[in-house]
């Protein structure tokens, strides 16, 4: 058996902080102590795991003593405030927000993809945008078959991209309207019950909106590819917690035909394949709800263009999109240098 | 005042067939003899019109004597069979199915447009596919900025291009779910609450569904740019009755501004123009849902392109996308060419 973690989740009462303890559970995480940070109001609170009631704690800059790795998924504004404490604890920090995700000395990874973006002595690794990550454990299978030159992409993102309280308001809007009562949006600008509408954040000088911006420049940066020309569109939908989208690859040189793609996305490491025309089963948020994989299918050549291929993905927000890339960063990286440390 | 029209309306119990009623009044259509028609299940059922009770009869062959103009409603099947038996009686014919769309000899029919497709002595016109025409009707103002070269589009498309039954099935099956019981699908082959999925018809050799084969084939049309390359995917989504899109327009020469586009936006028949960044309020279905004009946003230069534009719309699936137009037809043309034939 390895070595015990001394593990902190920061945004531990969140949506994503709730999958973390669950992931934890599911996958035999080497728990050690473990400590659950929130804002003062959450503090005091118990929240399971195991055997255990862990009662949780006001995150301060001192949270971090004796810690090993920290998994911060508060936002950004506590990242940038609280991941230097961490990692000054000795601790390893992988963070969920984008407070570091573009620092050139950051990595930013999907094991599938770039594991070796890992430099010895780092020991702060960001976790991409959810947006993000689904699309690019779609997309990098495809690298094997030709030379990707642009994506093309529009989203249908769920509720839980924006925490607990988001998921909350679709559940109890949506009841509110079918009373026939007026929506009384709260935590989003725009009523969400029955409606699709452009992702909540600022548009840039570009046009594009944060969450489109950090699909270019964080899929950009993932795949060493920093001049990759990608066109996405965000847009949320009124679905509880996985996100999908619709995504046209274009390649420099021939495509690859639909099957040499459904075989690459069969031989892929964190996808699932469901593209069954005749039974017109194919990737759906419900089904990718819960699940690891982010499901891949739609399959086709584009019929627009000489070389490029159509597909359509779901991928759960909170596990893939982020809680279970982070802990599977935490598998690949932060156990094996930690049992080599103490060996 | 002109002349008064025996008008018959196939489908009349339907989801668009409720529609043409209530644009007949609000648009002070020249309704003579008002002739509802549907299935034997449906006759003997009565609708209001005006002051009129009218009685649904049973659609028969010799439903059309007297009438001057039949807008159909009520699929492709019974239109193949019973626009031949409308035509001999003498009417002029809209019909919103698919049946005859792609016949070389019937004029596919956008007002805003191409109205010029139809040709001396034709009195069959065809209403385009839903997705087709909301898309068409925000490409149609960038023709005058450039030579388009590719369409690239992905749908949000509500239930009502399902009819009532979808719209019907979408609400009592959200407020299952809500209360913690299975979705229990009829209408449709998978969960529609809170869920996305690729819109349920066949799907081609191509590897495209029956949807964006006619998004495809009929845009071409209708634009007359037999070739224009067109890559599309139909996702269905759980919102009542507006249709969006993402919709990226290359051109073959410089792309035109982002104010040029908007200009062109509002001078737009058929458009509004819904693209306030600061707000962050863009189309959106409950806000284009019982609206006549097409809403048009989120315009921007594509960053993945050297010349090309994204925006984001929303359009009334079952006004612009069916009875609008069909209504807007029959008073450019049926009402102009009834007064010149009795003049």
């Amino acid at each position: 058996m390895g070595p015990q973690l001394n593990v902190a989740v920061v945004g531990a009462t969140g949506a994503v902080g709730r999958e973390f303890l669950r992931l934890f559970e599911l996958r035999k995480f080497p728990v050690g102590t473990l400590r659950l940070l929130a804002s003062a109001r959450s503090a005091g609170k118990t929240q399971k795991f195991g055997d255990r009631q862990v009662v949780v704690e006001e995150l301060t800059a001192s949270s971090f003593n004796g810690i090993d790795v920290a998994f911060f998924s508060a936002g950004a504004s506590r990242s940038r405030e609280f991941v230097p404490a961490a990692l000054k604890a000795g601790a390893w920090v992988i963070d969920n927000s984008s407070a570091f995700r573009m620092d050139a000395d950051v990595p930013l990874v999907i094991p599938e993809v770039n594991l070796d973006a890992v430099k010895p002595g780092q020991r702060l690794i960001a976790n991409p945008n959810c947006s993000a990550m689904i699309l690019l454990v779609a997309v990098n299978p495809l690298r094997k078959l030709g030379k990707i030159s642009r994506l093309i992409v529009s989203t249908y993102q769920s509720a839980s991209g924006g925490g607990a309280a988001m998921m909350e308001e679709l559940e109890s809007q949506t009841q509110t309207v079918l009373n026939g009562l007026p929506a009384d949006p709260k935590v989003l600008p725009h009523q969400y019950a029955f409606n699709v509408f452009s992702h909540n954040t600022k548009v840039n000088e570009h046009g594009y909106n944060e969450e489109e911006w950090k699909v270019i420049e964080e899929s950009r940066k993932i795949l060493s590819m920093p001049d990759l020309p990608i066109n996405v569109t965000c847009i949320r939908v009124p679905v509880l917690r996985a996100h999908s989208e619709t995504v046209t690859v274009e390649f420099e040189g021939a495509a690859p035909s639909e099957e040499a793609v459904r075989e690459a996305m069969r031989a892929a490491p964190g996808v699932r394949l469901v593209d069954d025309r005749a039974a017109n089963h194919f990737p759906m948020p419900i089904e990718a709800s819960g699940q690891d994989d982010v499901l891949v299918g739609r399959i086709r050549r584009d019929v627009s263009h000489p070389s490029a291929i159509s597909m359509f993905i779901s991928g759960d927000q909170l596990l893939k999109g982020a809680a279970l890339n982070a802990v599977q960063i935490a598998e690949q990286l932060v156990i094996p240098a930690m049992a080599t440390a103490r060996s």
